[in-house]
């Protein structure tokens, strides 16, 4: 049985500490992959929904200090339950702000993974020959070598997606080359796949086969809606993604899935 | 006169306070069925955004401390202007936190109606029976016992919507059998059905025929939407159901309405 | 060159304190027409983001006192570093607590323009025979007497829109005429169209011009997508708008262009 056969199955139920911008989309994009979304950055909560969660996801896009607090008391829940607990650093780069945060959530949680573009796996470890623009990333270099020195440094999986999708932690590193350039018109397709890799790594397996597997199926749902006869642009694409998502088999993902160990 | 059209032709102005997964496709949702939204959850200007508006809708989905504050505000606003305050107790049982603001909330405030799913209608009474998941329904049992149960107890309207919606009041009740059950793999579906709820029962006229036709207007809709050839799952459904909530006829609701007394 | 083109080229980053009813359009808006989106509210970064972006828009839509501080912060910033500065006044008229925030972002800030409809920026001059309604307008008057008053009176450049659009500052008016009805029925087509305006003028040139231009590419979108064929209400026009805000031309733009100097 694939993984997202076991995630359409279990419906794991992911906690989603996370942006402003994103939140109905990442809420929709769970329900069609087939897990379940729970949302919220209350202190007076977040330990208690995280405890009956299976996966907690944090995500600094629209990160206040009240938030960094409701991040770190999730996290250590999710800690104490031995549950994933996945970093998405939106624009770690662009502001001292989020660098800082970052690193306390690094410092004080034991961190499963962290999903980012370049930029921001380039900023958390300091590397500044990679550049950020906001929320986006820029420049170009040698994102294998990027994630492999960022698994090292940070003794954390690391998944850094982009045009080459790089999974790595300090033994292993896997290349995933599926997707469509069309999904970054979107916003919030990266943040989405955080979650749902939150989703897929709360399930039984080695962490780096749920990732890739759960990256493939993401991308290559993708490839599917943006083939679809009415797809013309980044507002269409939208809900055909959504309905990817929803439909994609595990024998579509088998027969599109292009992956390289490195 | 429908209600449906008294509402288009009055699109009276619905006051939500709501979470933040669900604020699009609630602004969006009011105005396809012809109503007007505002939102609002500062304490600044709540009661004055109350005063102006001819419902209130409370949706504790991403409650935190201060919005309980700005919830009773606005419910006090509302409450000494006699216009109806809708709660929607949004993942009820799923944390102590959200049990005890509803508790609070139906306390201090006088509360019109309560939608919610199984669960969180039977997290409000105690019913232990019930299971929650997050913010989903989880378990099965009899929807109609459980509606009448609490309105009795919380002397309050009730709408339980899932398979099957239940209206109840202490004297009558009301089963509504349409729908599909892919609304439910869009996220907000029932949140955004508060708040039409709200804008139906600022309408004249008795309460359990109001929430009646708004339940059989928004289910009829979805059912709608489904058979449009151009939806094939969620992602899809999503701009097609606010195309039929912007469409449907009194005609149509007439044909399809499947409703008994219980 | 076009300024839509120049636009696309250089890509500007817009740094968005707006509300979290349009975030996520917004973004997308923003994206699909050629500009990058930053959303931050935090007082711990604003200053630091206005200050690598390109431009700032602050929307009151969902305003709380402590997101007052942080426009005043990012404004601050973007005035110190000679970028343009935005005015969205949502509801203006709605509460003192939105009115008196406007009146403070327009005394302590250098605002380059305002986009608001006809009530909102009667509200802003004291001009009470303009009504609001919550978020909307309401009422009918002359908006091209009404856009220069508040020109003059403000001093800043005035983007008055609703069925017809005036844009105005001390000595120049002009007035744009295309557009459909149906985009006033998804939310937060206004707050987009104030982000886009905010890339615009962040362009070399004549502000009046950029604005004009702006509009016209925004609402000739508009005309584009209501015509097509898929779409049906305003649940499907959502999609189709923001593909055609990524796929619209200059030469579209040139053929159906109506403005008028006034």
């Amino acid at each position: 049985m694939t993984y997202l056969q076991k995630l359409r199955e279990t419906t794991p139920l992911i906690h989603n500490l996370t942006n402003e911008v994103v939140m109905n989309f990442t809420a929709n994009g769970l329900y069609a992959i087939g897990a379940a979304p729970v949302m919220s950055k209350s202190i007076d909560e977040v330990s208690d929904m995280a405890s009956i969660s299976s996966g907690v996801l944090l995500n600094i896009g629209t990160i206040s200090s009240t938030d960094v607090e409701a991040m770190l008391l999730a996290g250590k829940a999710a800690n104490k339950k031995g549950i994933p607990v996945v970093l998405d650093p939106v624009g770690a780069g662009a502001t001292p702000f989020r660098l800082e945060t970052c690193h306390r959530l690094l410092d004080e949680l034991n961190i499963t993974a962290i999903r980012g573009n370049a930029s921001e796996i380039a900023a958390l470890i300091g590397e500044n020959q990679w550049q950020s623009r906001g929320v986006d990333s820029a420049g170009d270099g040698d994102v294998v070598k990027l994630a492999q020195k960022a698994a090292t440094s940070l003794t954390c999986l690391i998944a850094l997606t982009g045009e080459t999708d790089v999974i790595a932690n300090q033994n292993e590193t896997v290349v995933c080359l599926n997707g469509t350039p069309l999904l970054g018109s979107i916003t919030g397709t990266g943040c989405l796949l955080s979650s749902i890799l939150t989703a897929f790594l709360s399930l039984e397996g080695p962490n780096v086969q749920k990732v890739v597997e759960a990256i493939s199926v993401y991308t290559i749902a993708s490839e599917i809606a943006v083939e679809h006869p009415h797809v013309e642009g980044p507002g269409t694409l939208h809900p055909y993604f959504l309905d990817a998502l929803y439909t994609i088999t595990p024998e579509e993902v088998r027969k599109r899935q292009k992956v390289e160990t490195r």
